[in-house]
C-alpha cells in the first residue's frame, strides 16, 4: 500500500453500496469529506449528495450555508438545505438538541438504503473515548464512535474515523480548500470543548500518539462488545417469553453475574426504557433474583421500573395507579381518558349505555357475577385468577350500574355487560395509560 | 449498610481466608492498611504479618525500614524487613525494577495459600486505567487492577481498590496515624506522576467524580474481559494440538476475525512469548491465515516467531539458524556446544568416536545410506518426510565420517551410525539452541 500523501486520505469503501450524502457544516472537516468524495469515481456513481442543516442558533449560520452553497456549486454536488428548529428548553442540553434534530434532517432527507457520511475523525474519536470513561463506561460505551452503522433507513458512515485531524488539516491545505471557521466546534459542548481545549494538548505534551492511542483503545472496546453481545443474546434467548417485556428469572440465575448484568442492559435498552444504572443491577441481583423471597420486588429509575412477579422480570415505563378516590360518569358515546393517561372505548356503534355508568377505582371487597353464575365471586380472585399483575390492578377502572360491578376494565365482564354487549356485538376496549 | 465514617474503611472480605502479610511501604496507604487490618479480629487470627522491602534506592531509606518497625511494634503485628538489589540496567526502567524486586521479595515470604495485601485505592486505580488507555489497551488492559488474584503460591490481595484516597487520608488523620511522606512515590514513573500531579487535577476541576468513573470503567472492563476470555479458551481449545505452542489453521479461520485476534493473543501470552502487537494480528491476518498461499510465511516481533506451515501456526522464540560456513571437530568425549547455543551429546558412555567426526551445517545437496538401505537417499527428502519444519532444519547439525555422512544430528542416522550405536547401547543427543 503506498503512502497516503497530504494530497489524498485513504479509508476502506463502505460494507455495502448505496447512495452517499455528506452532512456538510461548512467547517474543515465536513468540508474535506466532500472534496475527496467527490473525487472518488466509485462514490460518485450512484449519486453524491450534501445536506446542510442550519440550525438557526447563530448570527453566522446565513453565512454558513451560503459558503456551503457555493462550494457544493464548485463540485457540482446537488445540496440540499434544510432548515430544524432546536428545541433549546428540552432539557437535554443545547447540544444534544441540536445534534437530534440534525440527525432527523438526515434521516429525513434519507431513501432506503443511502448512507450518510459524517466527517469525525480520529481526534474526535479520542474525545469521545475519553467522555465515555468520565461517564463510567463499560466496553459497550467505551467503543465510542462506529465507523459504520445501521441508520434511519440506511447506514451511517465515518470515512475519517481513522485519519489524524493533522492529515484532514494538510489534506485540506493541499488542495487550497475553502471552509469557515468551525461552525460544529461551536455547537460543541463545555465537556468536549474542556477536553480538547485542556486536557488532550495536556496529555500530548508527553504523550504525543494520544489520539492514535485512545482510539486503538475505542476499536478493541468495539472488538469486545461485538463479540460480548454475542453471549448477551444467547443469554435472553434462554430467558425470553412471549412478551419481550418479561424474562424468565430461572435462566437469568444460571448465568452468572457479569454476564447477567450485561443481559439485563440489553434487554432494557432493546425496550427504549433508559439505560438500567450500576445501582439498578445490584439491586436486582441482591433482592429481585433472590429464590427464597416471595414478597415482590421492584426496582424504579427515571421514570421506568423492573418487577419481579411470579417467576417472571417485567419491565416498563412506570405508570401511575388510578386515584383512590377518582369518580367520574361515562355514557359510552366517546372515549374516555382516565386520570393515568390511558383511555376506556365502547367499540362497534352500539351508540350510548342505557344509563350511564358510574367509574371508579379499585378499594378493594368488590364482588362480580360472572356470566354462567348466579352468584357473586370476589372480584381478588377473579383477577389473581387471569394472572393479572398486582401493578395492573392498581390501574384497572370499575364500570358501575348503580351498585352493581358491571365489568372491571375489559377484563372481567359480568353477566349483565357480557349480555348487553353480545346482543350489539359490541366491545370494551381498556388501554392501559 | 451503615455509612462509612471517617473512623472506618469498609470493604470486602477476602474471597478465600488465609494467612495475610501486608506490603508496608511506610507511606499513609499502606500504614492505614496495616492498621485498618490489624484491628480486624477475622484477618488477625489466621495471623497477620507485614513486610517492608528496602530497596536500597533513596538517602532516606533507612528511617522508613524504622519507621515501620515502630509501627508494626506498636501494633504487635511481626514485621519482616527484605533488603533487595534492584538491578538499574535491566533496561525496563528503575520504576519497573524496583516492583519487580519487590514482588519477588514478596512471593519469597508467602507459605501456600497465603494472602499478599497491598493499598491500592481507588485513585490509584484510575491512574492505571488512564495509564492502559494511553497504551491502546483493550478491556484486557482496561480492566487495569484486579481486586483480587493469584500471586506466587497464594494470592494478592487489593482491599482498598475501591476506596477513595480522600477517604484514606480522613481514617490516617482520625486514628493519628503516623506515615512518612510517599515512599511508593518517589519510585512512581514518570508517566504515572504527570497523570497524578497534571492531568487527574485538571480532569477532577470538570468531574469531581473522574476516579470514580475511571474505576466503574476498569470494573466493567474487568468483566467484560472475563467473559471474553471464556470465549477466547473456547476458540484455543478447537485449534489445539498435541504441541502447545501449536495450532491448526483451519478452525481458527472459522472464528471471526476479531475472536481470533483475541485467542492469538491469549495463545501468545499462555506460550510467555512477548504480546503479539496490533501489527502482527494484521499480518497473521493478511497473510498466515491465507489459505491459498502455499508458500512460509512468518511474523516475528522482540525476538518471538509466528510461523504457518503445513496447515499449522506454530509460536517461539527465533532462534538463530547455524553458520553456513561453520565447521568443527568432535570426538563424543564429552557434549559438544554448538554456535546457536544447542548442544550435541553422545549418551550411554561408550566413550569416544572411532575417528573424531567433522561437523558442518547443511548446505544443500547432502546424501546419506540408511539403515537396511544400499544406496543413499538425498538428506532433504528424508528430513521432508520426517516432517521437520525448515527453520529447524536449518539448525541440523551434520556428523561426517570423512567425505561419508554419519548422521543428521539425532534425527537420521545412516546404517553405519545405526550400527555404531546399537552394538554400544549408546545414542546421540541434540537440543536445539
Amino acid at each position: 500500500m503506498p503512502r497516503p500523501d497530504t494530497r489524498t486520505l485513504i479509508f476502506p469503501a463502505p460494507p455495502v453500496a448505496g447512495r452517499v450524502w455528506v452532512g456538510l457544516s461548512g467547517g474543515m472537516d465536513s468540508i474535506v469529506l466532500l472534496h475527496r468524495l467527490a473525487h472518488d469515481p466509485a462514490t460518485r456513481r450512484p449519486g453524491l449528495h450534501a445536506i446542510h442543516v442550519h440550525h438557526g442558533l447563530h448570527a453566522e449560520a446565513d453565512a454558513w450555508t451560503a459558503h456551503c452553497e457555493t462550494f457544493c456549486a464548485t463540485l457540482g454536488v446537488p445540496l440540499q438545505v434544510r432548515r430544524v428548529h432546536v428545541d433549546a428548553t428540552s432539557g437535554e442540553g443545547l447540544e444534544a438538541a441540536a445534534r437530534h434534530a440534525r440527525r432527523r434532517a438526515f434521516a429525513d432527507v434519507m431513501q432506503p438504503g443511502d448512507i450518510i457520511a459524517l466527517a469525525h475523525h480520529r481526534d474526535d474519536q479520542a474525545e469521545t473515548f475519553l467522555l465515555r470513561a468520565l461517564r463510567a463506561s463499560g466496553p459497550d460505551g467505551l467503543a465510542a464512535m462506529r465507523p459504520w452503522r445501521a441508520f434511519g433507513s440506511g447506514w451511517l458512515w465515518r470515512p475519517l474515523l481513522d485519519c489524524a485531524r493533522a492529515a484532514i488539516r494538510s489534506y485540506a491545505d493541499a488542495h487550497a480548500l475553502p471552509w469557515v471557521e468551525d461552525p460544529s466546534n461551536a455547537c460543541a459542548d463545555a465537556d468536549r470543548n474542556f477536553l480538547r481545549l485542556e486536557v488532550l494538548p495536556l496529555l500530548r505534551q508527553r504523550w504525543p500518539h494520544v489520539d492514535a492511542a485512545f482510539a486503538r483503545s475505542a476499536l478493541l472496546s468495539e472488538e469486545a462488545s461485538g463479540l460480548l453481545a454475542r453471549q448477551d443474546r444467547q443469554v435472553l434467548a434462554g430467558a425470553a417469553t412471549a412478551d419481550p417485556a418479561a424474562l424468565q428469572v430461572g435462566p437469568l440465575r444460571d448465568a452468572g453475574a457479569p454476564l447477567r448484568a450485561r443481559a439485563l442492559r440489553r434487554w432494557i435498552s432493546g425496550l427504549s426504557l433508559p439505560s438500567l444504572p450500576a445501582e439498578g443491577v445490584a439491586q436486582i441481583e441482591a433482592q429481585l433474583l433472590d429464590a427464597r423471597s416471595d414478597a415482590q420486588a421492584e426496582f424504579a429509575w427515571q421514570g421506568a421500573i423492573i418487577r419481579r412477579w411470579r417467576g417472571l422480570l417485567h419491565a416498563e415505563w412506570l405508570r401511575p395507579a388510578l386515584p383512590e378516590t377518582w369518580q367520574t360518569v361515562w355514557d359510552g358515546a366517546t372515549p374516555l381518558a382516565l386520570p393515568d393517561g390511558g383511555t376506556l372505548a365502547l367499540e362497534g356503534h352500539p351508540g350510548k349505555f342505557d344509563v350511564p355508568l358510574s367509574l371508579s377505582a379499585r378499594v378493594g371487597g368488590e364482588r362480580i357475577v360472572l356470566p354462567g353464575r348466579d352468584h357473586g365471586h370476589a372480584l381478588k380472585d377473579v383477577l389473581q385468577s387471569l394472572g393479572l399483575p398486582p401493578w395492573e390492578r392498581r390501574q384497572l377502572p370499575l364500570l358501575w350500574r348503580g351498585d352493581t360491578l358491571w365489568a372491571a376494565g375489559d377484563l372481567v365482564l359480568s353477566a349483565a355487560a357480557d349480555a348487553w354487549l353480545r346482543e350489539r356485538d359490541a366491545r370494551l376496549v381498556w388501554q392501559r395509560g
